[in-house]
């Protein structure tokens, strides 16, 4: 079967809780941050990302993530404020990155193209505006890490490191709700 | 005394918690949210804003803010994340806009431009190129509100009513978080 490239490509967002690094470096398991649902949902809806995948193995994590989700989209917050269902109804849980790819290639025919993101740099980074021209026939998951970033397993999977957003300042420590946000409006912008 | 405009205008943020509207768009206080405090000081800092003005009248609110404060920039979270101090360096907690107006006054021999912010558009307002411009040689004060947005006795004291961030979306529902990091990004953006 030959695959047609997408025109114009879908974008995902996945965001890591396992492997992330903690403070010293080691790969650990994070815990699943209300806010980060709540800002990234509403982020990737105004942007009119396709899908935001909460990526976590921990089972009572899981049912965490679901429990917040269930309240905004089915309970009582739907009825409380229905734009934020329109969010919520983003959000799909997941184990780990190969569901979401597995995910995104059943439904899309071919696999997304994967963009990991870091606040460091990297030789091997590609700039916003690369990234903008991919968009415009590829489908792209944008991975983000929680804690103190994606562990070295996520970043081998990348087919992209996406450059810092704020490379250029002397500090670079914007919260991951901030830097995603960030990320969407270049690499949407006007065209949403 | 002749003021001379100064150059390049620094930027400031305030996020106010009172007055602001509630879902039924009633003046109301609101409650300080730990992570607008965290989120908003850390971008700040990231984009080289002078000051980050926590705003609202309430005596225990203030208190609570001030508390989370001390914990980042002189407590046990100084210790454990020295960075975070740096961004809560920024944070000033003040009772009203007015305060703020008169600090920078104070500090900078004139009154920065007033620049309020809505999720909504409005006949009057600005685009995000003309308050770039505005910031060469003016200090500019960045408004945001918290809960439904910012009353009119707030709005009333606007110089400019600064675009909606994504006025062309079917869906416009940013987080306060969000939103701020997105305006720092195309206010300030390569100039970090």
């Amino acid at each position: 079967m030959t695959l047609k490239p997408l025109s114009p490509g879908n974008i995902y967002v996945a965001l890591v809780h396992y492997p992330v690094r903690n403070k010293n470096g080691d790969a650990v398991a994070s815990a699943i941050t209300n806010l980060d649902l709540h800002d990234i949902a509403r982020a990737s809806r105004t942007y009119g990302a396709s899908r935001f995948y909460v990526i976590t193995p921990l089972v009572d994590q899981q049912q965490l993530a679901q429990k917040i989700v269930d309240h905004w989209t089915t309970g009582g917050g739907a009825t409380y404020n229905p734009k934020r269902a329109e969010a919520f109804k983003l959000v799909k849980i997941v184990e780990d990155l190969n569901d979401v790819l597995a995910a995104i290639k059943a439904e899309r025919g071919m696999p997304p193209i994967v963009v990991t993101t870091s606040a460091q740099t990297h030789p091997d980074n590609v700039d916003f505006s690369f990234m903008r021209d991919q968009l415009k026939n590829r489908d792209v998951v944008l991975v983000l890490g929680t804690a103190w970033g994606l562990d070295k397993i996520i970043l081998e999977k990348a087919d992209y490191i996406l450059e810092p957003v704020a490379q250029k300042s002397d500090y670079n420590h914007l919260s991951v709700r901030s830097a995603l946000s960030i990320m969407l409006d270049r690499l949407i912008g006007d065209g949403i």
